[in-house]
Parts: C-alpha cells; structure tokens; sequence
C-alpha cells in the first residue's frame, strides 16, 4: 500500500461505499488495516464489522456482493471510498440504499428542483 | 426532530455530504446535535470540526457555502447524509471533492469500463 489512513484510535476509518455507475450512495461502514488489505487483495468490498468484531465480507452471506472498481482516500486520509458494482440491496433492511431506510430528516425544495441524481 | 441519530461516545456521527445534482460525493465530516440542529435551522451545511472542536459553518471562511437539498439518516442511524448545492470547492485544498485529492489507493478496470460518473 502506497498511501496509509490514518486509523482512528479503535485502528478504523469510516468508509463511503458509492454505486459506481449511479453515483448513489449506498452505505457507510467502517475498515480496518486487514479489511482494507483483503478488499485490496480480492476486489471484493470488505470491512469491519464493529458490532460483530469481525471481517465482513460484503455479501457472503446476503449474496449482495460489492465489487469493486476503485478505492479512494479524502485529503486527510482519515475516510476511504469505496466504488462499487452492487448486485441487489446494499442495505439489511432490502432497500437498495442504507439512505434510503433511515428516513428524511429533512428537505428543502421539492423533488422537482433535483435533478434527480441519487 | 423526528428521529434521532444514534450519537457515539464522543456524540457525534459522521455525515457524508453529497453534490445533489452531480451525484459526487464531496466530503466526509461529523456533526453533534447542535451541528445537525442548527443545519436543519439554516438550511446550510453545518458540522462539528473535531480539531477545532467548535460548530464549523461550511464555507464560513471559504465563501464555499453548501445549501443544503436533504438531511438523510440511515437504516441504523449511526449515519447521515446531506445532499447539498456546493459552491466552489468543497475540499480545503482546492479541489472539488477531498476524495479528488488524496488519492486512489487501487482501481480495478480502466475509466473505460466507468460510465464516468462520480
């Protein structure tokens, strides 16, 4: 690895997880050093999960695998994006996106004024 | 307030922040209560800078205000999203997005295989 996140004082960095063609986004979960390494090595979007304390690797269970096609660092490198191919529901709940089960906190204009865009 | 974001120990959650009409994703940072109360209030984009450890208006400084579209929590509510109007740059370094400029740690297919979004 050329560039290292800066790991927070647990050994983790949040981590955008994006549709790639879309540009939804779809989930926020949390890497440390082995998730981010193994989705390095395998291609395929893998965390940690902070409630099981384990590997998790997208998918391996639900079949809603991530592949991924680019793994990017913000400026401070304390976040990593991650691009995805999703196949089916990135969410728990069946929704395509977590964002889209949590609910709207709140909004300004209508749908009409977006340009429709995730 | 509707729902309520799950705060973490330090009563904070991360927030995503999104281009509304582009679909690219701009920055992460973190908000407390009163960073997601008062961006509900102002419809600007507000959080809460860790290093500086006060309420932080996006752009304040900068004159690179975010306008906020939506304010969106997730399945588990441990994180937000905030669909915004970005004016100029939304990254501290000049660039676009903060994912723009720390770099791409692995990719996966060439910007051929993209449908160049995000």
């Amino acid at each position: 690895m050329t560039a290292n996140p800066a790991w927070d004082d647990r050994g983790l960095v949040p981590v955008i997880t994006q549709d790639v063609s879309t540009g939804e986004v779809l989930m926020l979960a949390w890497a440390n050093a082995d998730a981010l390494e193994q989705s390095m090595a395998t291609g395929q979007a893998t965390y940690w999960s902070r409630s099981r304390q384990e590997i998790w690797v997208k998918g391996a269970t639900s079949g809603n695998t991530q592949k991924l096609r680019r793994i990017k660092l913000d400026c401070d490198a304390d976040a990593l994006l991650y691009q995805v191919e999703q196949t089916g529901a990135a969410c728990h709940t069946g929704a395509r996106s977590c964002f889209d089960a949590g609910g709207v906190l709140a909004q300004w204009g209508g749908a009409q004024d977006d340009e429709e865009k995730p």
